[in-house]
């Protein structure tokens, strides 16, 4: 997607530790206009899939997730870290590890959200290792419904969580692959 | 708003505790048609004051933000509740109290992203006792934006949140509010 690589060019920051910073566009300050285009990129990419329920993770998935949700006229549901008092009754349930905290935190999806019928597109909006996708792709395969595809809007190929998906025939969408980053030029080489 | 009022009363649950649980199309799975709506109703009651940011909190005002920020066609901020390696440098930040999880957390926003020259609109999922909105003006007010006015999807009246922050002559539009509740009838009343 041109206007995203655009952006991340502009707009991101590169940092050591392998730290691509878009938070005035997409993680904190979100550009929602730039953000339909997203919602309209990832329909064109999956709309002959059959999805009917969009998955993503709280927090940064979110506002991704709502627009592609309404592009494809289905619910959103998003996985929560942390159980509340809102919460009630049985969820699926899986740990995932955090790259950017180094720490691992529960998943979870209420049963109710979840299950035999819903054909399901994950959406998030980073993907590197693959940990927070792996976790959703497990609440899904746990709840009985099927994994469409996973749309992710930035990949860091070069932490390869991607192609370990593609290599098990998961349809994987990424809108930048991030082949290599330069925190000393603040260069950026995407795939082609 | 007559659509949200329907669907309380259809689709909402009420538990002992003045909990009402509407994580159906609110704040776990989203009816992303729906928030649609929701979104261009806000866009509606505040079209005349100039906003040029909407800003709201992790996680569930995000969705809601996203689909208000749309309509403005400007960014949405959302508050952050925990620092993550990925916010450097300064943030404005408050202390709030939940009275869902009876916990206290502070909340942030980058500096680079709330300033002087920002009319904000401030948008949440649920208006209670007011701590949360209450901070997110807090920080709106460190930050020297102004203050445009405060949406929320859903008041609980009985809590009072809403009549402290309008008797202070701040706007405050709530699309229901909800004015009492009962958990052994699951009588829902609605403030006219």
């Amino acid at each position: 997607m041109d206007l995203l690589k655009e952006k991340i060019k502009t707009e991101g920051e590169v940092y050591a530790g392998n730290i691509l910073k878009v938070d005035c566009f997409l993680n904190h300050q979100i550009d929602c206009r730039f953000l339909s285009e997203v919602g309209k990129e990832f329909h064109r990419l999956f709309k002959d899939d059959g999805v009917n329920k969009v998955l993503t993770i709280e927090a940064s998935g979110i506002a991704i997730g709502a627009m592609v949700a309404q592009e494809f006229g289905c619910p959103l549901v998003f996985a929560k870290k942390t159980k509340t008092k809102n919460i009630a009754g049985d969820v699926y349930t899986t740990p995932v590890e955090s790259f950017t905290h180094g720490t691992t935190y529960d998943i979870m999806v209420s049963k109710r959200f979840l299950g035999k019928g819903d054909r399901v597109l994950i959406v998030d909006d980073f993907l590197a290792v693959g940990n927070a996708l792996n976790g959703l792709i497990k609440l899904v395969e746990d709840s009985g419904a099927e994994l469409v595809g996973c749309g992710t809007v930035i990949e860091k190929g070069y932490q390869h969580g991607g192609d370990r998906l593609r290599q098990q025939g998961i349809k994987v969408e990424s809108l930048a692959i991030v082949e290599s980053m330069n925190h000393e030029t603040g260069e950026i080489v995407f795939r082609d």
